[in-house]
């Protein structure tokens, strides 16, 4: 392992906010597993949110949403989550704590990886993104394929692993060990990235 | 969970065998960490090959490979990987038991997934396929990537678990919960997709 | 040229609008040229879509809109067109004749292509979708890109050439040329496809 | 139209150099359309790659090649074009007068777009290549596609006119105008690229 050890901050970073929903921690009859301290994890998020505002660093709320049909499903009922996060249902909204802006980059994404068939890469390409910074829910579906995407785009990536939650204790914590297997580093605290995102100089040049 | 079952193949079946490169076990001073069993999964392979070959199911072979330049690996060096795999190495051929003929699919890639920056959606189209069968390392990288790339692609998808090995024991057994999450029945032993194979129709129509 | 001849629709048909916005014929001052003709052939396509709609053929509707901090432009402003159809600008709305519903598919688009990072695979994968019908404008721009690209994508694919108008008169009849080129039998007239939608079982199995 | 000029080179310049295949002028049989002028055209190619490489100008081939099993064809055969380019045939070799390197970048494709299914984009990111110079043909097919596509996704695109040649005369015209449509200045000639790879620092930094 001869890696080169990266800053936490390389380049010009983003954050990415996945799949915050709902606005409450999820209730018994969910579709979608999800393990305990979920909700804790991602209250901690909206002080990042505001941290990066401050610091000048772009960022880009997702939110999962299926049409009403059912047509954009894909494989996704195969497995363990049922019919989820409807177009229209209330459920589906943003989490309203995120604070999100009338001009924020909010992107509406039909998969679990954020770059797949959205418009992500031509917004980093349009930002000059180089690292992206994740926060939200699942760590094992939602954040780490998107994850592992970024990675194979090129990008320098680190999760915030105190503001992301799985479908499970124990597969968040091989999530978070993969995605430390593909970057060195890549396991971060919010503490450490609001600091960071304070003394970033704020994309100027 | 209302998820209705699945057939073991559905539609028509492609067999696609990632990464089984080099013709013997990892070497200890090796760029990238394999589990203890290694060696033994994939020697299961040719046997599925040739099962498949018999039950006239297309195979595609994968081989990771990077410019001697290094000028494709990207972020593949920030992480638990060093150099590896390059052009030209002998360990880079894929492994001669395999019985890879002139005429068989061959796809070269440079990033993790299958389908990154590869034909494989266009062979695929081509092919008509329903059903990916995979096979061959790592369970947790290549083999875990690609499921969750051809699962967003709306295949159906299968690993057979005693035909794939991981970084480590863990990383392997959790990437096997996170396919088996997506897809329930994803996870398939050999012998029973060896009958399969054998009982399937051969594609005709 | 040992062309199989093709039916007007192969297996399923879907018709694509792409970008018919602002409700007007476009006026003098504006960032992108149009030909003469341009609004009588864009008053086309509400009759056509009304068919679609009468035989069960599934509508999906784009529109290319721009975030209003330019970040999305990429290089189309290096180019023929001025900044154009930003987001909540009146005259990137959809145009009222065309009748779009509140459950209608109707995609945003940032770049030309209608393929490029939008959710349109996903959506045609889950209609099964086989022929696309195209119709909008630019001829020589969206029109035409997005040919190329549903044509690589393998669909077959039709333009109806008195329901698409390009930038001048000449690059709408080069594009069109440019389209026929890649699929024989590919220019079409919007009476022939009304009748085909009307004797459509309607994508019943 | 309130453009930026801009430079012959802007950033990173690559050269293209897309299906210069076979080592000789086509012949009467061919199962593509070639226009006249177009053997003259390809001539001019070499000159322009020993620019590059004296220059530091990294060079990318593409071949264009299909497997002889014929699943890899998609619509291609729909249209002008008959069954062409099949692996292992002498006229799909890279033409012998490029003086193509054992190091060299040579990326096969499937599809008439040097980004569809391939690995372009990894390579572009590695090369950090801002500026994409294409030569080969055809203009109005493969050429053109690919401008759409570097265009689309945020490159500098330049063709140079006397270094391409299309199915056509007239499809040649049309596409280098769509081209300048998408890019004021895009139209170049060998003679003033030669000069500018000359003076060009060479990528060091």
């Amino acid at each position: 392992m001869s890696t080169t050890p990266r800053d936490l901050i390389e380049g010009r970073p983003v954050l990415i906010v996945i799949d915050i929903q709902g606005g409450e921690p999820p209730s018994g009859e969910s579709a979608i597993p999800f393990m305990p301290g979920y909700a804790e994890a991602m209250e901690r998020v909206p002080a990042l949110v505001r941290a990066a505002r401050e610091g000048g660093v772009p960022v880009i709320f997702f939110q999962e949403a299926h049409r009403r049909d059912l047509v954009d499903f894909g494989r996704e009922l195969d497995g363990a989550e049922g019919v989820h996060l409807l177009e229209g249902d209330p459920g589906t909204e943003l989490a309203t704590n995120l604070g999100v802006r009338a001009d924020d980059y909010v992107i509406r994404k039909r998969r679990y990886s954020c770059f797949f068939g959205t418009e992500l890469e031509i917004l980093l390409k349009g930002l000059r993104a180089d690292t992206l910074f994740l926060v939200g829910g699942h760590t094992d579906v939602c954040v780490h394929y998107t994850f592992v995407d970024a990675h194979q785009h090129d990008y320098f990536c680190r999760v915030i692993e105190d503001c992301v939650a799985g479908s499970s204790l124990e597969a968040h914590d091989a999530a978070l060990q993969a995605m430390e297997y593909l970057q060195a580093g890549a396991r971060r605290e919010a503490e450490e990235v609001i600091d960071a995102f304070g003394a970033y100089s704020g994309g100027g040049a």
